[in-house]
């Protein structure tokens, strides 16, 4: 199997602006440039390696996260160098996919999920950064 | 401040046993020993960056996790270099701790937790390496 190494958690919250000091006080990091997902409805930004998930709308999945937990852990992502052919192997090891081809992500990486319910309800994305494309 | 890097996340899971094919097989990783943590009434094991987090009984804080959201993400860890630093800073900084002095973690660390009331609603782990030491 491909090399798996945990890229960054993302956390959903009601709003990045209110949630982003926290995470930069404690850790002594700045925030990243705040990105559109268009696809999720949902902003995005980082601290460090957390990623702090904001929903742009109530249609967002992220919104209904927010709904039930509060401000709460959403995903784990690991990282990977050929990510079309990990969505190729999982299928095999009996997990299904969320996303059967990557689609663009945060910071122009290619990303896609796996089915939380073959995880422990865990949901795990994948991600190939850009710059191993 | 000390130099935050994400060490690990927690995942509260019922059993160890149950969940560590689903990470191991989708990571290409083994299992590390499972080990006691008597404080938290809880045993672990360590799944690359991933530790799943078992509780012993229905005393610990781990059950009553599961009880109300099944398997799922439950704090995630950075590495500090100076733990008893850290503890000092945080709260100059208007965060309140659990634990005001480092107790013995997994694999022999320091470890300490934020008090998630703080912190967004997230539990956050500060582990100083026993190989810092």
């Amino acid at each position: 199997m491909d090399n798996f190494q945990l890229d960054h958690v993302g956390i959903a919250v009601s709003s990045i602006a209110a949630s982003a000091p926290v995470f930069c006080q404690i850790t002594g990091t700045t925030l990243s440039p705040i990105e559109e997902l268009a696809e999720m409805e949902v902003n995005v930004a980082f601290v460090g390696s957390i990623e702090l998930i904001e929903p742009r709308s109530h249609k967002s999945p992220v919104y209904s996260h927010i709904q039930r937990h509060g401000s709460a852990l959403h995903h784990i992502a690991y990282s990977v160098y050929d990510i079309e052919l990990s969505l190729k192997n999982l299928p095999k090891l009996g997990f299904q996919l969320i996303d059967e081809k990557p689609r663009l992500g945060a910071k122009g990486h290619q990303v896609a999920f796996i089915q939380p319910k073959d995880t422990d309800g865990i949901l795990i994305e994948l991600v190939q950064r850009a710059h191993h494309v």
